[in-house]
């Protein structure tokens, strides 16, 4: 085998180790691997398959360990491959005899499979909460914005003016169904594969139940074949982060062209931003733009994940090992992200002239004098037209929409009245989306005290 | 322009004309759009925003639309850009004036999006139906094995007995999520957009909730710029959808294995299959190899879905005229692969003697020599370690696990008794697995009449 | 079967076939399927296979059905399948027997790999040809503005001035490494499959190497099984035209950005927009967004390419049908934004002044005055910190950069001097950075009359 | 900001840090950072730019910081962000105010590029090494097998035999086609980004030519925006793993089937597989099996990258920041799955029995007489049609091809004769496919001898 192995970093024997070992990312799951090994001990010993003894010794040994793991005086060994086999020697290497009887009726596919449920089920409650954080920065945001206007855009064009809590309370929204995705998914994904054995389940007199109760699981897996070779749940969830990540990208890039030197909104806090000694304009929003790219490294995550499940055979296949990375770098992303942003939302200084500026250009209320004439009772299409007509005629006469007199207007629209002279506001214009979901700054208000009321006590 | 002219398949007026328009694939919208419209003018005549005769005369006009579109009358214009102008344009001149006054209060933004949902929501619904078709299958073939004893694999690799009623009873588990999974979304995603207008509501005295009422949605996206610009309904279906197909690609691969000469185990109809006149050994499992295929395809519109959403401002951008298609297709994919997999389930012919043979093998069932080892007392590595010494001890004398004398066996394991000689049936290991979610006929039986019984009564 | 009839669409047998067929969308094909058949025709007489009678009789016939489709007499039939099949059914209703001798040494599976190959040929052809006329078209453009200056960003802030030109060539580089990825795809895919039959090759004489000249290959794919089942050709492809979206969605990025009201920069023609008769201020760059979006289509096509690909056993199976669509649908795409890319630089039209008044930020300059320190002889980090006190400098006393006098510089800097008072005009700015790959109008000028002179010409 | 501060692990501070430093994975690059800078000191000097002592100063400055950090003396510091960053305050700490010279000229946007490239350049040097040495192990193991029969198989079906050698060779075929887009993607990016600085070039007298033959690149990119702006060459390497990635799960799949009981034609060494000594029949290809699933790493690892350069505009945006973990994590899988591959393949044995009786079924040999009655001048569809029937009758009488007499043969098909009943033999039949690319051993031997034969001069 001497021809290649100049030119490698290791004898093959040394490369197979480090292709097939998991201990390097896996470790993270011991206090998970640890917490289910105590419960399947009880559960042995109450079944009778092991002596109540036993079951002493081995829960008092993996208390031990976990210590030991927590004051990093535990000793993690590659040769020992995954996280549950460096806590079984370590526990046989400390109790004895007794630690050879924990594994009756479990087999590494099953334990593994409940690990990792308990290790997300951790994860994504503190993921939940991180995006309750942001909402609640937007929401603390937003009740200072609800009178301040600025043009909302399609196309990235000026559109219609908009108010502030408005466009901040939109992507209070986006987190909401994300938050109710994190709730769907724990739902969905919290039953207990433990007694699944290898593949088929065990001739052992086992008491899953008793295991799912002491472990918090809703219920039991109920085929085992599935419930060692299911990933749904690590799928799903980094699908539910995929989609969270894009609302954090779009975000971001509102953000970031806010902050332009052609906009000029709003300013981040300066710990948010780099600078530059040299060129004071510089105030970079690398945590916006690194939001974006993390968004990619997501997707490239579920990508993976997907691809590996594609057309594996039942049950378990070692493919199934390469599971673990991208869940939890996509959690350790996402959660990373989440925690800057939700102090970054909040040092966010807001220029109010600029934005109000900005809305004030008369065409932005174009519509508005549109639906004015359907309230008086003219078809759309026709008052769109005639709205339509009246913005060339003003172009062409070089006078700007909110200076036109009266007759200048009834020249192309007769149906105009003193009233149409006063719609060119964008304060206005907001105040009269006074409808359900609408911009006026009332809308904005009534949710703020009843939908998101919660986030603001706090 | 002539410059390119000549290598162009038309002018760019022309090509622009067919980067922009979506009547090629949106038009499959148009019932959707007809409902939406005749809620819409409906409830613009109750708020008195337009006159009730007028109206009534867009129903008409639209059901008369409804009729022509569906009788193969209507003609379809690419001018007219997409499936809401070609319907409007052809109410106008059915119906005249009247028809000018239906979009009061709305845009293409909401609209859109309003057709997009209603039209998901059907389609799901038969999407869902077909899923439950295929376990019915499922269910409908493990009645018939629950006693039919074939290898279970791990790594494609022999592992313990499973019997076959339990590996069918995996998928319709795998299904159930799914089933679940596209429940979750409907709640999630049945919420009105209609009344959000281009992007920041209307000045007009909308009255949205009659509106939901009317077309069956649970309630109203509650913020305008939101619901114009969220798409996460169209990339959760596709996601679940991904899971979906993953699902059926891993059922797929294992019907391709278990088709092949070396297993030889199942014989699906000649329907679902090619042959060849000349190699009567070809019998190729086409569908199956497609559904692999076609989960490839699903991955792809997720992943078109999620990129095209990243990083794009708020609120609508003409970048999220591409969400149609890849949904289209992926629901188009995956109600074709379903409508084949149930009645290709049904087909398949199971070729018991050759499943048993291949299951038979002793060395199948170390596992339950161990096991019951650790009944009597032994610890389970112990017992673990023991069994593997006794293999080898039968491989040196060439003497098979089933055909060892006691004496035999217990110079290796003095602890073995009568009862150890009776280890080695398969139909004996399936039927000791017998706890919640084993491989146990009886378990099977019991999942196949209380969990899966509506399954069968159909 | 009749279980689910209710709800299908249509019989088993029908969604088989439906889900088997690839009529629908490889007849495109058959340009390409008639010429290798033709070839295959000929060859087969040279090498005695078969009559040269017969081969006259298969050519003209071939050629025949080339006219009956290009004149849409064809018909084709679902039922047949393919395209292949299609042909060769009508061959031998044209001409008889002699028809039934054209497949002699061959199978389906090398005919379409030979077609499809022979097909992305001379699309690619097209495709490099519409990647130049982009490039001619950014040149163009550049050649009106090698002294236009503008803001160059990064992270979206503005940094230093360039010219446009500059900006514009940087985009031709970009095309340029695609059209070199496409020259390197061609060298690499243009082998001849034919001749591998199904997968073994044949026993037949056939003299592939004829062929292969006759079609206007390189040379023979040297192995049957890999012949059969590669599909590198077709994932390369859509590799190079993801990073051709990639760098078109860049460029669209930008120039939304630069037609937002908050830059004003630039407008493209009214052909390649849209606008509102209502908001006069709403041009929206449509063509653009499109782009963009499109882009996230191509990258969905190669994830199903890839993924089709991964783990399916040699040789052919039929998850391979899939491969088509996806190309196809790349290659439309990127034709399509191509085409239109094109004319729409052409209408770019250009506001200079606004571009120069954001581009005269003394502050933009100051790496200038930091550089011209260290050409006096000082360490660079020193001069960088000094000019970044001098910039708080100018800030706290009011007094903008190019405002401050010699001894108010001094008084910060000591080695200060006249000259350092003339760094500030963008103009200046530029024209000094003329070094290589710089931003000096002289660079640009000296690269379009000699790098990209070719493009001018025409 | 005490809000969240009791969720989260640290200050918002160290957050933002975390979220945006680089040196916890970009110090892998130190090698290329200090080679770039020496190169740049250099001419620095040359261009007299900085004084030569200076130049000499950190040139033995940045030896020394090289050598600290292969010593592991080196402490890295999460502070200074970035391992440019590291270096440089490491040698003006050891060199003093020379030290600040260094940066003249140059940003770490160039800086990065430049570092990249270079590192890329030495990376694929090994990794093209590795595919050869998967080439040298294939054709070794060919060179034993030029005679050895198996069947090949289309839709994991039995189609025809052939040798193993010429299945060995297809993938040989494969990766010289990784080996070819390799040398392309080199001959692509090697280009200087250096001297383009931030994005516009420099106001300095850089003599980027000189740096660039200085560090072996062929050329000069000769935009600066594109310079700092592009990475092509991160993608296109990326996406030529990905292909190097599919090829090797294709042939992990072959293996892992050709392995199971079902098939039972070879065994990996020992040293590649995980085994139980509780089921003698475990023997697991783990290596196989994470190859496929480290595909799917890949797969995801181009998203990710595709996918952060969509849609960003010029010229640098802090999301490229998320560009190296990608290529890291590509770049380690596939010199880990290639280093495993070579000598796993050569440590593979064949059972040459098993394989041959799989091949012996006559019905593989049946496109053998179909073509044998092609050359008596039958029109091949006609031929196909009688085997076809012959392939009935043999099966309605229960006589096996290979038994039928000459009569019974005649009663089909009359134009049989003598010749005809020799067909039958696997070996017989994979001898006449004997044409260029076919499966014949002597054109095994042939492509062995000639086109392969520097791989086993070794």
């Amino acid at each position: 085998m001497s021809m290649w192995g100049g030119r490698f970093d290791a004898a093959p024997n040394a490369l197979v180790a480090k292709m097939g070992e998991s201990i390097s990312y896996d470790r993270r799951l011991y206090k998970h691997d640890i917490r289910g090994s105590k419960a399947h001990a009880q559960m042995l010993a109450r079944q009778k398959i092991i002596p109540e003894s036993d079951a002493q010794a081995i829960v008092s040994g993996l208390d031990q360990i976990q210590n030991e793991i927590e004051s990093s005086e535990f000793e993690w060994s590659e040769a020992l491959e995954d996280v549950h086999m460096n806590i079984e020697d370590r526990l046989t290497k400390l109790i004895g005899p007794s630690g050879a009887r924990l594994h009756a009726g479990r087999s590494r596919n099953d334990q593994v499979a409940t690990d990792f449920r308990l290790y997300l089920r951790d994860e994504v409650d503190v993921l939940r909460a991180y995006v309750v954080d942001v909402q609640r920065a937007l929401v603390k945001l937003a009740v200072q914005h609800t009178k301040t206007v600025l043009p909302g855009f399609t196309h990235l064009q000026h559109a219609q003016p908009i108010v502030l809590a408005h466009y901040l309370l939109a992507y209070t929204e986006m987190f909401q169904r994300d938050v109710l995705r994190l709730d769907d998914w724990r739902k969905r994904m919290n039953y207990l594969p433990l007694g699944s054995s290898a593949l088929a389940g065990s001739t052992l007199p086992l008491d899953r139940n008793w295991v799912a109760e002491k472990l918090g699981f809703d219920g039991l897996c109920e085929n085992s074949l599935d419930a060692v070779s299911d990933r749904d749940f690590a799928i799903e969830l980094v699908s539910v982060c995929s989609m969270l990540m894009m609302h954090l990208s779009r975000i971001s890039e509102d953000i970031i062209f806010w902050m332009s030197q052609e906009a000029g909104w709003v300013e981040l806090g300066d710990d948010f931003c780099t600078g530059s000694s040299l060129m004071p304009q510089k105030k970079n929003p690398d945590m916006c733009e690194l939001t974006r790219g993390k968004t990619a490294r997501v997707y490239g995550n579920l990508t993976t994940l997907l691809t590996i499940m594609k057309g594996i055979p039942l049950a378990y296949n070692r493919d199934m090992q390469e599971d673990k990375e991208p869940v939890f770098d996509a959690l350790d992303t996402v959660k990373l992200v989440l925690s800057v942003y939700a102090p970054m939302i909040q040092s966010m200084k807001v220029n109010k002239d600029r934005m109000y500026d900005a809305a004030s250009d008369p065409a932005l209320m174009a519509t508005d004098l549109a639906e004015w004439l359907v309230k008086q009772g003219m078809p759309f299409r026709d008052s769109h037209h005639r709205v339509g007509k009246l913005v060339g005629y003003s172009r062409k006469i070089g006078v700007a929409l909110d200076n036109l007199t009266l007759e200048q207007m009834q020249s192309v629209i007769p149906e105009a009245n003193e009233e149409c002279l006063e719609l060119w506001k964008p304060e206005r214009s907001v105040a009269l989306r006074d409808l359900p979901g609408g911009t006026a700054p009332a809308q904005a208000l009534h949710q703020l005290k009843t939908k998101w009321a919660h986030l603001l006590e706090e």
